[in-house]
C-alpha cells in the first residue's frame, strides 16, 4: 500500500538484504530497517519491528534463506537446523513463521544451490502472501454493506502481512467499490497496534474511523451500533479454533451475545491442520512490562517516552494471544473464498 | 483504610474546609488536596481528583454544603439552585451524586442555620456510607472460599467511597478471615483506574493479585482460572441494570458465558428507583483525548508526562459507562445482605 505516495511491501528483498518497515517506529516514524544477518532479522520478529502473521511469515522465510547464506559447507545440516530452531523459537504461536521456515528449510537441503533456491522460494512465500491478501479483499468486500459499523481488533492490515492485509483487506476493497462505511478501532492493549498501526493504516486510505478503548466494543454493540465485526488470526486449529491477539475471545462472546456477525480473515497458510483443536496452540507469556508500562510520543518534545501507567508496588500477567472457540465464529474470510466454521468446511481448503 | 500505617479517608471535613486525597497523583505521589470553595470542589469532581460512587456522593454533599455557606441570604434560594445545579454538571452519570446534593439541599432550605445543618448532613451522608461499605465487605466475604481467584474491573475499592469500599470490601473481609485468594486486576483503560488504584489498595493491604491487560480477562475465564468476579457500580436501575465503567458489560457476558458467578458490590444510595431501566441510564462521552493519549510517570527523571499513544491523524469516542443488564449480574452484595438482580429483590431494600 501507499506511504507518502509511494507504494511499499511491509518487507522486501534486494541483493539478499532484508528491509522491512519498522513498525515499532510507527505512527510516529516511518523508518526502513535493513538486515544484513540472520541473528539481526530473527530480534526484529521477536522484538516485533515486524509483526502479524503474514509479515512474520515472510520474514522467516527470509530469515530461513539467511540462514542457509551463513550455513558453512562443512556442517550445513547442523547450522541449518539451528538458524531453523533459532527463528521458530522467536514467536512460538505464530503458524506462519512455523510453514515458512521449513518450506525454505526443505527446498535448501535438497538444492544444487541451496542459497540461491532458499532466497527465490522466500521471495515466492512474500508473493503469495500478497495474491491471498487480495483475494480475502474481494470476497470479504461482499459482506460490507453500505452504511455499515464494522469493529476491528488488533492490526490485521498490510503492515501485518506483505501487502494488502487480512481482515483490513476488505474494507480496502469496499472503499474502491465506493461504499461508506465507519470503522470502530480496538487499541489492543497492551501494545496499542490498533491504535497505532490500524488507525496509522485507515488514515492513510482516508477511510472514517475511530479508536475505542477495547473495553467500549460491548457498549457499542449493545447499542446497536456494529453491524459486523472482522478480525486476523494467529492461527487456525483443523476444527476452527482460532488463536489471535489477546481480548479477541471476548468480542467474539459479546458478538455472539448480540448477535454480530463475527469473521475471522485469514489466509490458508494460517490454518494448521496438524493442530486438532485451540486446546493445543501453545500461548505465548510476554513481558510484564507491556502492561505495567506503555510507550508512547511525547508531543511536547517529539520524543518516544515509556512511563510507568501502574501501581509500581504491583506486577502483571501478560498473555500474547487467547483462543476463540469455532462456535463464536459465524466465517472464515480466505483466498477461496468465505467458508464456515467447521472441521468440514476447513478440510474442504485442501 | 491505612496509607503509611497512618488512617485516612478519602474526603474529610475540619473547620468547614474538605480535605480529599489527589487521586490523580496516585499511585506515584500521595497528596491532600485542600478546598475552600464551591467551585474548587466542584473541579476536583470533574477533574476526577475525587472518583468513585461513593467518594463522589460524600464530596457532592460537601460541596453543597460549601454551596450554602457561600449563598447570600438575599438570594438564598436562587443561589442554592445554582449550586445544585453547578454540582449535578460535575457527573452526569453518578447516581449518588444527585441523591446527596438533594439531601443537603432539602435540609438546608428547612434550616434555622442552614450551614451548619448543611455541614452536618454532608457528614452524615460520609458516615452511612462508611458503615454501608462495612456491612458489604461482610456479606462480600461469604462468597470468597480458600483458594478462590477474583476478578475486579476500575477501582470500586475504599478510594471510591470515603472508606472500605464496595467491590474490594469483601477482600479486606475475607483478608481479615484469614483466607487465602488471588486477585486478577483489570487495569481498565483508559484511564487505568484498575492498574493505578485497585491495585495500590491491594498492595498495601498486602493482597496477592496481578494486574491485567482489560483484554485478557475472558481469557483467564476460558482457562478455569476465574471463580468469581466482583465489580462496583455507579448507578442501578430498578430492574438491575447497572451502569458502571465501561468495559463492565463485557466482562459480565464474558462471565455468564463462562458460568462464573458476577456480583455488583454496591450501597443501596447506588439504587435509582425512578429509572426504570438500564436504558434510561445517560451514558457521560469523556474527552477523547484520555484514549489518544495516556498519562503516566517517566520513571528515569520521576516526572509525570502524558504521551500520544495512538495514532495523530486520528480521532477517538470515549464513553465513560455502559450498562449490563439484570439477566447478566448473579446478585447485588448490599449493606442489608446479597440478594438476586430481580425487580422485587431491589424493591424489597426499601
Amino acid at each position: 500500500m501507499k506511504v507518502n505516495n509511494q507504494h511499499y511491501r511491509t518487507i522486501w528483498n534486494n541483493k539478499n538484504i532484508i528491509y522491512l518497515i519498522d513498525q515499532n517506529q510507527l505512527p510516529f516514524k516511518f523508518e526502513i530497517l535493513k538486515l544484513t544477518t540472520l541473528a539481526e532479522l530473527c530480534i526484529t520478529i521477536k522484538e516485533m519491528n515486524i509483526r502479524g502473521a503474514g509479515a512474520i511469515g515472510a520474514a522467516a522465510g527470509y530469515a530461513m534463506a539467511l540462514g542457509v547464506n551463513e550455513a558453512d559447507s562443512a556442517y550445513f545440516f547442523e547450522q541449518l537446523n539451528q538458524a531453523k530452531a533459532q527463528i521458530e523459537a522467536t514467536r512460538p504461536t505464530a503458524q506462519n513463521l512455523f510453514g515458512s521456515v521449513k518450506r525454505v528449510y526443505d527446498v535448501a537441503l535438497r538444492a544444487t544451490d541451496p542459497v540461491k533456491t532458499a532466497f527465490e522460494e522466500a521471495e515466492k512465500i512474500a508473493l503469495e502472501d500478497i495474491a491471498a491478501c487480495q483475494k480475502i479483499g474481494e470476497f470479504g468486500a461482499e459482506l460490507i454493506q453500505d452504511g455499515f459499523s464494522i469493529e476491528t481488533h488488533c492490526n490485521a492490515g498490510w503492515l501485518a502481512f506483505v501487502d494488502y492485509g487480512s481482515a483490513l483487506a476488505p474494507f480496502y476493497q469496499a472503499k474502491r467499490q465506493g461504499k461508506q462505511f465507519f470503522v470502530y478501532v480496538d487499541e489492543t492493549r497492551p501494545r496499542n497496534q490498533g491504535a497505532k498501526l490500524t488507525a496509522w493504516e485507515l488514515a492513510n486510505e482516508q477511510i472514517p474511523h475511530a479508536i475505542i478503548a477495547d473495553n467500549a466494543g460491548a457498549h457499542y454493540m449493545s447499542q446497536g451500533k456494529i453491524n459486523l465485526m472482522i478480525v486476523g488470526a494467529d492461527r487456525i486449529a483443523a476444527n476452527g479454533d482460532t488463536a489471535n491477539k489477546i481480548g479477541t475471545l471476548e468480542k467474539a462472546i459479546c458478538a455472539k451475545a448480540f448477535g454480530i456477525p463475527f469473521y475471522v480473515a485469514a489466509p490458508i497458510a494460517t490454518i494448521d491442520l496438524a493442530c486438532q483443536s485451540g486446546k493445543q496452540i501453545p500461548i505465548e507469556e510476554r513481558s510484564q512490562d507491556e502492561v505495567l508500562y506503555q510507550k508512547g510520543m511525547d508531543v511536547d518534545v517529539l520524543k518516544e517516552v515509556i512511563c510507568r501507567v501502574s501501581n509500581p508496588t504491583s506486577s502483571a500477567l501478560n498473555p500474547g494471544f487467547d483462543v476463540t472457540p469455532a462456535e463464536y465464529i459465524t466465517g472464515f474470510i480466505t483466498e477461496k473464498g468465505i467458508i464456515q466454521a467447521t472441521p468440514q468446511a476447513i478440510q474442504g481448503l485442501f
